[in-house]
């Protein structure tokens, strides 16, 4: 087992890595008066038993979360709280989160507002929570007109990542873990991305130490970048590379066509093919990015979607500044600038794609 | 205007206290993208007009939300939180809480949890919020079956007290607000507890110097309790003085028999009562704010209402540990000690009085 740390004065937490974390998990927990195990139907399924077999605490209570992205809203919120104040759920019990990124965000959410804030870990079960939303302390569900428009900074008190877990995920939810890590090479680390190219069929593989490997370095990576700026206030915003054109993709399309990553993949696409334009990087390095996204086999082709429908979706982002739409492009060989563009600005740059 | 800081490092902000700062609001408020002013409709008709009035911004939206401690709820939240979405809010905005303790709790949790965290002011214009609710970051609404069940604990960057707006305060506010005043002196000021019954015609006539005296002193209490305690894990409990008992009657009568003030006023009368009974302090302390809490008018007689269900509401309190309910209860002048009593015990006790 590898041990990462996120430093955050006193609310700093380790990141343990390692195959079979599951088997013996409870010995590493803290102590808490109760636990509170929310998870999904599909992650119960597979890795409940796993986890209860050797947790001997005599109140751990499970709370099946409903899935999908639908199930991030304030109504699940309301629901899980109140079932939890039924359990007697106190100030000094803990919850585990045991899923993907919906239950990571869910639990993360009602964690950070169950009587004000009470512990919680995170136990990530796909590859785009394990190097991505379980580190950092991002929580949240959506509104009807806007995703995550809900949530908080919050951080768990430990994050536990079994990559056992990885070989029961469905293929389409690798590939959306991937486009996180590709991100990671793009915005931080030049010889990242090398290795990635290098070994890119062994990852398709799961190949268990390439792996390990691979998630102990993004999640080096987002912890230092979350140590630096917990509340992305600037050096956070590095990790939205991709995300302004897929966050715009995924409104256009109601969620329902793309994974996160699957969007994200394009956006990285489409925003790469934005800093070539703009001349912020040369025609090689940008060919070398947009070959490693279509590894992955994501198809890079959005014409069926109108560019004035992308752009007036990204109206509301988050990152929005003086009513101009936030890009993180990427400028140098592991490096990314902040590019403000009016909508205007955005859409002649992407026509011209 | 008078100054007070609340000192939490990177969080610390400033308390304005004097007359008529609403007159000239704007001018003290640091520059946002666009301001939403919270308040509900009686305190909107009072004093909308005089805080528009100096306000230059371009971008000032009003949210009125509805009134009484059925608001508190996730309902109103999410139709808030929408509405701000809907009007363009940005990380860049913040809010204004104009109004009372419901008010405030609802618009700072608001803050908190709106794009996970935008900045907002709170200007309390009761007794009781002035004194109490708007200074400490405490913020939350309710769950069907758990009072402020849903919060944070999340800072403003300031705080205005105009007492100006106390003439308007209906006068079973007034007394309400003076619970905490009193609950102030018996926690941590003996000195204050005497110039309270020296004055005390005064307060109840709002003379002005009293009233701007009273509040300073309460806030600066109240400042020096959360810096040393910002998330209530230890001395900030003391401000739970005559609350056990309150938050049970007020469960055990729906909310709809007291206000809050008042079922904390006949909590300290009936908390006092059992620290002297358990010999903590001596008889003529006790009856020295037995006296005090009596001149506010309030009728302590909760013989009416069982005192099984008083215990039994005490369950899901969240200060409650290993199933033992929590008393703040007078241990020497100007001093609390907290006792944790079974509920047995406390039956016991309270049978006893």
């Amino acid at each position: 087992m590898e041990t990462l740390h996120v430093n955050l004065g006193s609310q700093s937490y380790p990141i343990h890595i390692g195959a079979d974390l599951l088997t013996n998990l409870p010995a590493f927990l803290g102590s808490a008066e109760s636990w509170v195990v929310m998870t999904d139907e599909t992650v119960h399924g597979l890795y409940g038993q796993v986890l209860m077999e050797s947790w001997n605490h005599s109140k751990v209570h499970t709370i099946l979360l409903p899935q999908g992205e639908d199930a991030k809203s304030l109504t699940t919120v309301e629901a899980v709280l109140d079932r939890m104040l039924d359990l007697g759920v106190t100030r000094r019990s803990s919850i585990l989160a045991l899923g993907g990124g919906v239950v990571g965000d869910i639990a993360g959410f009602c964690a950070s507002v169950y009587l004000r804030g009470i512990p919680y870990i995170q136990v990530p079960t796909t590859l785009l929570s394990q190097v991505d939303s379980s580190v950092g302390g991002k929580t949240g569900v959506n509104l009807s007109r806007g995703k995550n428009s809900v949530g908080s900074f919050y951080q768990p008190q430990g994050v536990f990542i079994d990559t056992t877990t990885l070989a029961t995920l469905p293929q389409r939810q690798l590939i959306s873990g991937l486009a996180e890590v590709i991100k990671y090479g793009v915005i931080s680390d030049y010889a990242f991305l090398g290795f990635l190219e290098t070994h890119f069929a062994d990852l398709l593989q799961l190949e268990d130490e390439i792996m390990r490997h691979v998630i102990s370095v993004c999640c080096q990576i987002k912890a230092r970048i979350v140590a630096e700026d917990e509340k992305e206030q600037g050096v956070r915003k590095i990790l939205n590379y991709g995300h302004t054109i897929g966050h715009a993709l995924e409104i256009v399309t109601d969620y329902k066509e793309y994974t996160h990553g699957e969007a994200v993949l394009i956006g990285m696409h489409v925003e790469a093919r934005m800093a070539r334009e703009l001349e912020m990087i040369d025609q090689e390095y940008c060919r070398q990015i947009l070959s490693l996204i279509e590894r992955t086999g994501i198809t890079v082709d959005v014409k069926d979607l109108s560019i004035q429908d992308i752009i007036r979706s990204m109206e509301k982002d988050k990152k929005n500044r003086d009513g101009k739409v936030s890009f993180i492009l990427p400028s140098n060989k592991g490096e990314t600038t902040e590019v403000l563009l009016t909508q205007k600005e955005a859409c002649s740059l992407l026509e011209m794609l």
